[in-house]
């Protein structure tokens, strides 16, 4: 089923005449579109594309499976082209994502529109944009593979005396070189007892040997995010380093055996954090153990502990747990997996074996 | 006045009780917390920070004029603590931001605090945000100087051969090996026809001798954001191009003269629109003169054709003229400024002498 025909279901299931998009990710996962303003009207018999000048081009080469609207130069958005052209005439329930949505943006929309009565739906469209095609697996792959290509030239790299927001520099650099869009979100490079906080900012401190070094990163390639952590030491660390690097390590390759898709969120955050509690650090683990993974960096579906929700088939997830021994250092591994009614496909190909660089 | 007092000044003249802000500016601004998760609740007997567990030590060196409190582990989110503390106990009228806060997330306040009346205000921060203080211009001059470091650097590096994209990755590593916290947008780096396009995305094209090469980057340092472009040749261009320049260069000038606080946002726009009608182009200028620059890369005001809101005393803004030519080439030149009543301050050190790489 096309993407436009799987939207339209979920219009019957809503009770809805009209879905109405304006979330970049929804749009570009729905008709292809990636710009950055556009509305994308998803009705029973007829779907509409609106932007604006900057991307008549663009759009009349990406978007599939709706028609192209570009607004006038005298308009000043798309809402006000719809209204001129009646794309939400006789329209009377529109269903619209109420996270991704402003309180400005709908009442303007309401003041537009007064006799529709606009439905805010909270992830609506997660169900279907968690199902990642071959297509998505792929670039997800490929954006994995390329974090994969800068981790393996920054273990040469790094030695002491460089910097934490040097190394994250050279991390960037590297990416964008090697042809990413951008990076999915700012490095963390965290250098001894900084690899104890969880989202720890580069500083500029030099690592030294005998450090512990949490390095967490990803970019987007061709749309689709990468997210990639690897816990190494530079120099021979503390002896307990490698026993924690140990319990981690069997954390995660408890969940990466025993995931599947249809598990509740919940059960597969389990599987890694019971051996973490076996281990004796259940409090050290104070994270959940991953996140959705796709055209944003942190998609539905979340594996925590408070999620009840049962992962679909196809979705794609981090499963990254950690355990953070504050003053001393922190050990995070991070893969990004697709999960399968058969089993979990690794999607990252750099070894996790301990490294002392 | 601090900030806390003006927020209270603001709380009057809107009638309500409290003003509730979540938007990561907003909160930076008004307490000082540059973490990505935090509530401040400001009553005219009481200022209330709230955030989580990550944020404890951080937020206790950072947070000024606000008390500060942490969610307990068993709490999901600030306004359960909210709720269990009483902090809006006896509360009538809450205004916030409605141009920041998601249809959701309102939802949800509104089921857990019901007897509160929530006042959505949009640009509810503008005016005070817009007037920075002579710290804050020291901030974005300092981020100004560091961008025009990374294109003086630059200058020597590029030649024929080396791609957009290779361009771009340099500017984003430039910037960060000198500190910045991250950069404020893509960078734009636009070469040949590319050029034309005002937001082109950086190719696999290489640099050839005779284009035109439009370079538009920024970072955030110290969390202010700076914002510039410069336009040059890579090797003798098309004699039209420098023509083009002077008139650019012209029209930004006669803004940079005659600029003031107290104007129109849409007389500034016309001050340097004119020149360029005046010259012929005025169809190939087809976007606003400037923006707001600040804890965002984009923030209140607009200096557009469309806007009639008057230019508070010391506001930042950019002065960025630009003519597209599309299928030939495109020029811009932006500088950032502090508009006073007596004039321009320019907070960007750069030279916009027509260059020849």
């Amino acid at each position: 089923m096309d993407r436009i025909s799987s939207l339209r279901a979920l219009l019957r299931t809503l009770s809805a005449d009209v879905l109405y998009l304006t979330h970049y990710a929804h749009v570009r996962w729905a008709c292809g579109f990636t710009g950055s303003y556009g509305v994308l009207i998803v009705r029973a018999d007829a779907a509409h594309f609106v932007t604006d000048g900057r991307y008549r081009t663009q759009a009349g080469e990406e978007v599939r499976d709706a028609s192209v609207h570009v607004i006038r130069p005298t308009q000043r958005n798309a809402p006000e082209y719809v209204e001129a052209e009646g794309l939400l005439k006789a329209v009377r329930r529109v269903a619209y994502a109420s996270d991704r949505l402003t309180v400005s943006s709908l009442k303007m929309l309401q003041e537009r529109f007064p006799d529709v009565e606009w439905t805010g739906e909270s992830g609506l469209l997660n169900g279907l944009m968690a199902r990642k095609s071959p297509d998505e697996l792929e670039r997800i792959r490929a954006a994995q593979a390329l974090t994969g290509e800068v981790f393996d030239t920054l273990k040469e790299w790094i030695r002491p005396g460089r910097t934490e927001k040097e190394i994250a520099a050279e991390i960037v650099a590297g990416h964008l070189r090697r042809g990413a869009d951008r990076m999915s979100f700012d490095p963390i490079v965290a250098s001894g007892t900084h690899s104890a906080l969880p989202h720890a900012q580069p500083t500029d401190r030099p690592v030294q040997s005998g450090d512990v070094l949490l390095l967490d990163f990803g970019c987007f390639l061709d749309g689709y995010a990468s997210d990639m952590t690897r816990t190494v030491a530079v120099g021979p660390p503390d002896p307990l380093v490698p026993e924690i690097y140990d319990l981690v390590l069997s954390a995660q390759e408890c969940a990466l055996r025993h995931a599947r898709a249809g598990m509740p969120a919940k059960e597969v955050d389990a599987l890694a954090r019971d051996v973490i509690r076996e281990g004796g650090y259940e409090e050290a683990f104070s994270h959940s153990l991953g996140h959705g993974v796709g055209l944003e960096i942190h998609e539905w579906p979340r594996l925590s502990r408070l999620v009840d929700d049962v992962l679909p088939d196809g979705c794609v997830v981090s499963i990254e747990p950690g355990i953070y021994l504050p003053g001393r250092f922190g050990i995070r591994i991070e893969d990004v997996v697709c999960l399968r009614e058969d089993g979990v496909y690794n999607l990252t190909g750099v070894s996790r074996e301990w490294t002392v660089l």
